[in-house]
């Protein structure tokens, strides 16, 4: 199939890619793998999503939206919030915030709790549950509503103010998150809390139930690829510097333990979530997002992954 | 000091960088912070080295190359010929060499050999030193003189037959390398090394006494921004999908411990070693290539991660 | 020194030794090093004592009760307080506690969390926190007020009723205990702690906060060198293989990472907590219990370590 | 049964045991159990070796000797060797010796490695392979001809000049043994292996392959029941301070990973090997060693360990 597709590629690789017909390809291409892979089931609300879901938009930089299946359908962001933490983060305290958490990936699967104890309370990164916890505990020094201002930033950053928290996924989330009370508390232990453990895990929660559809979130990751300014209303959102820096941050630790293997096959900045969701950033070019909640051993949407690895083979488009 | 550099950036952004302008500077702005940093001092000829040494060149895929500083003088490119021994292993035998290797970074200090226990003598990614054990045994399966193969091979990417293995530095190898024999035994173990552990090593030792200048790794490495093929020769190398997988890994994996800030800082696929070079590559565009024997806490060039950095910020070139 | 007490132990090793002549001989020998070593200081309460205090007891089998210095005033026993909770929930449970909890002892100093974390939620060993906190839950399972029972336990074996919890340390361990609210809500997350997490470590830090004096423990722990009878009474604590199985494990994981340098120096069953207590055990024969606070870099009282050495040494007793 | 032998025992208790009637009552006992677990495989040797053979024997101080089933057939004595090595190394260095190697278990399944590179090149005791390649490479520094020397050392020990080496479990050894020479390498990185790795590496494979009886292993054993002086001839082998932390040494790290279950069981120190032998130790009364190659899957001897828990359950005999 690779050789067909590559053939297919060269017929139109010195034109604009025609993203609408190269959506609708994925779509029949990924049919038969749909089903494979599991939802996540840790809490009842994942587990209960229909695994044969897919969605797909992309957004480009000019402007330009596609959609595909079930590409404007609310499904839960999980980790993918954790863009938007960091990315507030950013805002308020600048590269002083690598005091408190690293930037490499964290390497080995055993290592959410032995990572931490070995480097003395510092996450590797801010993409892993420990690192976005810090996140949160630094946006919630900068304003009393913490839950208000991050729904307020991507509501402003989508163009949707119908966005909005799922009270019953974060309360699952309370229910359901004893290793991310554990993390919590082992953080408090090392001095890399400072706020309230339960208060921080409450706004923390509350960010993973965000629930968005591909196109809202396209929209919303769209100043990644646009140099940090919103395209379409040209406000400032991340500074070039913060723009090119978060995009390596989803380069090298976006995708958990696969994110070697999602610079290899796919070949550009990402984040994956729990719910299924993924999203793609080309610098410059556009955002992909995808969504389909059977997951891979891994824990990132198994469709998810072919598809954006079609996407760039059939576009020819990579930042490698 | 980084405001200014913006600055005359901005001046120039729209029209293609003078790169030679650039290098100038970079000699210019670095000169301050040579020094600073320890030479690799494991074996004395790296130990002997001046660590005041300071070279650069940058390779365009159109064919022009700019030198500064004592970017023509050869040193030992170390973990930089792990490059050659990857591209090598899969010209040999293609995908099939990922049931050997993983493509994901190693992630935490400690695990040169831990890692390897955890994942049953699988080494994380073909660039730390077991991943390359491994990628030289593959070689070896192929040839009758692989060192000799290497030496060629090389050879003709850098256009350059005077290039060639230093044997004092290859003996040392021997004498120092205690922990390389204890990871290429290991290895054997888990029945991931095939031939004769004394001669894998002996092979691994000669590639890594390999001494090339600046000049020569930017011209042997711009295939990796050329699609896969040799500019002038046009002699195709590695395929595109090889080629864009080989930055890929270049990307996630190429600078030990640190990759994730070399992705955050300089922002390009690299691949440092402890003489003090690194080399970094625009796919598309250039190759640039900086060598200075002080290596900081990580093992990487002190003054080429800012060199690297510089030259990133400078041109405005980044892949995000 | 050292050959200076055995030449004065072989004067007297066929008769039954004169304890209140060692016990105060230890006194004199020990007083130079008095004050080495650092009091504990997570909790103010802890930190607060005088490092220069130093008490001991022993108590035979037959009866005889010696006390020196401090020997008779209450001191924080801290985690000696796990011994109570391990033979409570042998007396509730039996063999069955083997299935949430290992024997093992749990190796290197990295490993509080780590290892919960290999070995899937089983603790390796019930005196290590996070097996103490599954005994508790254990405890907690047969009782409405676990409190109440093991206060009455202690006194019931002391024979003290004036035995009492400090609630001045209880509370500083919520609020300094956060390693302990990681450890029991990662424990929740593999299912093996029942309860409600804070009800755990509430009775869990009520143990650790019980006030004892060396003789108190002296008699409270005389069932380990006396088959599981309480000599005075005669009331079975323990069956003869729970005892020999009791001491076994003290043997082996009571001294935090220090188990094997007890064994060698001192050879006999023990356990320490971090408010300078350690007891020892030399079944069939006696108790001897030894308070000073300041610690050393093990977490063990240093003059405690050393005094035990002593007394060993001095009576030429070990179970070696 | 467990009921059974206590009422048994019950019966004798007063009375110096029949040793002979208690190893033909485990005999009998134990004879259900048989063929259950696997020998090692890892070499030739010892695969080959007849799974259903058992032999018990027991030395006593004072000069009576037992021996039941398969107890006067010589096997390979593999890690039991260790103990001999520790001996030899503290005789030539003594407490100098602890500068080298620690004293504490080895704790987790994974460490091997892991712990020697997180403890910088220190294994945690002599009883594992990398502390005991150290006792070796000790040994080595006192004579040209430690394989001689050991040799002897053990034959005059047991009182047997026909005991000796299996040159082919020893080449065997040397096929088989990846994982010691990594051990072996990785020590000497760290400049914790001296001489010439080759050599002690054949030095230690010699070690391993020695072939004795259990009968011959009760009467080398034996001064470590009798405070150091070998009953017979009344030769010291180790002064009393040595014997006990011999003991202690055995106690805590002589069963691999199940050494706190050893104790919990059994309760006296011990030391086993792959080859299905465990020597235990009463210090003052009797050496105990069985002999049965079918392991559990901790590498032990899964009919060894029933045979001295019932030894111990039997004869009402326990340090604890």
């Amino acid at each position: 199939m690779v050789r067909r597709l590559e053939a297919w590629v060269v017929g139109s690789e010195n034109k604009a890619p025609d993203y609408g017909a190269v959506l609708n390809r994925i779509m029949d291409d990924i049919r038969p793998y749909l089903g494979q892979g599991r939802p996540a089931d840790y809490i009842p609300a994942l587990a209960q999503v229909d695994p044969m879901k897919f969605g797909m938009a992309v957004q480009t930089a000019d402007g330009a939206a596609h959609v595909v299946g079930d590409g404007a359908e609310r499904f839960s962001i999980q980790s993918i919030s954790k863009v938007f933490s960091l990315t507030l983060a950013m805002r308020f305290e600048g590269p002083a915030i690598w005091q408190r958490v690293g930037r490499e990936p964290s390497g080995n699967p055993f290592n959410s709790l032995v990572q931490l104890e070995y480097e003395q309370g510092i996450p590797r990164n801010p993409f892993i549950n420990a690192g976005a916890l810090v996140m949160t505990d630094i946006i919630m020094r900068h304003t009393d509503d913490a839950k208000g201002l991050m729904l307020a930033f991507v509501r402003e950053l989508a163009g949707n103010d119908a966005i909005d928290y799922d009270p019953v996924v974060a309360a699952s989330e309370w229910e359901a998150g004893h290793r991310n009370f554990a993390l919590a508390h082992f953080l408090k232990s090392f001095g890399n809390i400072r706020g309230n453990v339960d208060q921080v895990l409450d706004t923390y929660f509350h960010q993973c139930s965000l629930t968005m559809s591909c196109s809202d979130l396209a929209r919303a990751m769209l100043f990644l690829a646009a140099g940090g300014v919103m395209p379409g209303s040209g406000t400032t959102v991340t500074s070039p510097r913060q723009t090119k820096r978060l995009n390596a941050l989803m380069m090298t630790c976006g995708l958990y333990d696969e994110g070697g293997d999602f610079a290899f096959r796919v070949g550009m900045p990402g984040k994956s979530g729990v719910g299924g969701g993924i999203v793609g950033v080309l610098p410059g070019e556009l955002t992909a997002v995808v969504w389909s909640p059977a997951l891979n051993p891994n824990h990132n949407s198994l469709c998810g992954m072919l598809a954006l690895e079609w996407f760039t083979t059939l576009t020819g488009r990579s930042i490698f």
